[in-house]
């Protein structure tokens, strides 16, 4: 018996890490590079890891691959725009039919995210250097599996409260900073049939896809984002019967 | 000392009562019409009750009337692609700065629901004149307040499960039909500031707004989404200020 | 590499079924074994499925057992005061800690699933032969894998509402009854590192747990309630150590 | 028309006040006292506010007079033990029956919100002198009501995450400390009928209870809490009817 394998995406925008600068030197082969490489080092032959961009035909993610995609990573910062209003809502549809989509840092903007919160997604920011401690604040929750009661990051951008979002279904972390700020930097949604997580870490400048621990709650979380055995056992949930239980 | 009344507003497309045959027999004022009676008799002089239609200029709601609104009520069924998409995204805006949106029966599939929720907000559905008992599940709840824990309607559209919403920041009531269906018929949803709460009663054929329980339950969730006076304590949630806590 | 095999335990007070009469013709080796069976069936090698009882010493639950169990299932119906309040506490402690709780029927007043509550976990109930219809609300959750858009149970007793429960923290059932009630069935509660999930059907006169819907959905609580790798990475969580972060 | 006012009684376990030291220099009559005039000059003539403490006959709070409480506020630290069994039960009891009831500080140790919890309610704490900043991540909810973005205790015990609590229906304010560790620190609950707030402020050697602020805070939570109308409309909800609903 050979089961099937995930389908796992990380997409990216793909804008700072081509000039020159820090976010070149940090990631070489780009954001969504270095997150590949960590999920196929945790998620090994259980799934097939492969990396979209968006400048890429239909931005690297037509139907004909989207449909069959288990889990989308998903960065983006100053191309939200650019992203067409077609896939943000095919993006938005694929998750309510069953796909899991894990949203990164600056993608708390993405429009995809912003339809299935229905939100601003606002938040407060700040780029200085601070110390960032992620605490977990739902130990038994998956994502949350292997990692330490605190995860600190030596220097990151800061994302404060208030942060415009539906209550999550379940919080898994909230950060705190240098300047005393707070952050809810991991939310699960549940939305239709397929789940989505928010991580908060990940500003371009700083090399924090590289870091074991981060890259560590990544793949809990496209693990946990995976619908797997249970897609697609209720189809048809979209529709409306208009018809007798028993008949 | 005189306090500020309430403006409350009821919205409704207006299509179904303007033909001859039974919405139009049911609602000679409009569905709107009744709404609004109800509302008038429930909250007497602490709110200024009126009411809009799509067919008005800009639907009845400029941006000078919406600024003002406290909590707005709306129903549609058969135009709700006639709604501008402007004022979708304009009612959708104003909940998140801190108006209360009831929304009726049908308008699960109205564009400002849809927008705040992120689902298809899909359910299951029969006209067959099922009975419908709308069960409390949440006795403590204002919303719940002075209401029996079943209220019966004799006939009703049969609205059911799955119901393809968020998982509502609370449940206040469950239905069940003739047909054995169940729906979670009393949903409250948290979006930035604003409150929304769906509520399934009121199909054009059956004379549910004029139904004194129904009423109690519609002016209660105008009371409870009424933001009052935490509304506007905290300005500019939605913007990113780049500074430092003690600067 | 070998795994280790999940250690389940289903808990009985085994009264009902040891006289003469429906819950003995239904049950000949007790409600805990029909459930034990069904579980050996869907978990196959992947876990060991014992089973223990009221009489047997402390309850066939030693501490040297409890603090080995992943998930245990409990069925009490009206020998809930002849549990010890010792193992009450040992049981909810346990959950704490991380093991999985899956409490069916009547066991909403045993001692363990009261003391995770923190409320009356009364209801309203009639022993009348409804059928019961129990409504999948959370299509996506892994419970529902596998499980149809609605399980009819020909014939059972009613649970309605008010369900004196907190609000879950994920809902994937309600059910609704020949009488009109309706009831939250399936519902999920985090408790420290541990999971619970209450599954209402299941009364000792009806031949529910021979029911293959009703095995899947068991089954697939069982694997839910599993910590698997996430228990034990955080250790401590309840202590109170007094120093720095950075020391 | 006159109507009834609220019944507001702060109960305190009276101890580290009476000795001398700093909690006598900052509460010469007591943490009950200096709580209960911040409730008096925010509430005016709408409750009358009492106080009870520990070593009062039935600490205070015999069934006569517990059974009128609207809102009871409670603090405790170091004699959570000599508090009754049955009192704390019958506390519990009265939130289940509708009564609210506002946690503060280190009564998160106390029975009757470890009764109400089900969980540990454990957490981090370190005596530092800490600065502590109070941000709200619900600003439209009524608790958050006149309060700031972010309120800061220039010095305070540090309480840190995890915090042993079920998930919180509604967190209102999460807070950060000098040595990085977060907490959830306004948190609320639904229980049966009743409400119930924790606020973590409050550590005996600080004078928090004469901060604006934080009176502002419990104010708003007392309001809150306060079941007002909605109260006894449904009598009965943990009883077991066995009946059907059309007869």
């Amino acid at each position: 018996m050979t089961e099937r394998r995930l389908n796992i995406v990380v997409w990216n925008e793909y804008v700072h890490e081509r000039g020159t600068g820090v976010p070149a030197d940090l990631y070489p082969d780009g954001i969504h590079g270095a997150i590949a490489d960590g999920l196929r080092a945790s998620l090994g032959t259980a799934a097939v890891v492969s990396t979209a961009t968006l400048d890429e035909p239909e931005h690297g993610l037509p139907a004909a691959v989207l449909d069959h995609v288990d889990v989308l990573v998903w960065w983006g910062h100053v191309a939200h725009d650019a992203v067409s209003d077609e896939l943000a809502a095919r993006v938005q549809q694929r998750v309510l039919d069953g796909m899991g989509l894990v949203v990164l840092h600056s993608a708390h903007y993405s429009k995809p995210f912003r339809l299935l919160m229905g939100t601003s997604c606002g938040l407060r920011w700040r780029e200085a250097d601070d110390r960032e401690l992620i605490w977990t604040v739902n130990p038994g929750h998956p994502i949350a599996a292997g990692v330490p009661a605190v995860i600190p990051l030596a220097r990151h951008e800061m994302y404060g409260e208030f942060f415009d979002i539906p209550a999550p279904d379940e919080l898994v972390f909230i950060s705190s900073f240098t300047g005393g700020e707070v952050f809810r930097s991991g939310c699960c949604f549940h939305r239709g049939k397929g789940k989505v997580f928010y991580f908060s870490p990940g500003h371009e400048t700083y090399p924090i896809y590289h870091d074991a621990m981060i890259r560590q709650v990544i793949g809990n979380a496209v693990g946990w984002a995976c619908a797997g055995e249970s897609s697609g056992t209720q189809t048809g949930i979209h529709e409306s019967p208009n018809g007798w239980f028993e008949q």
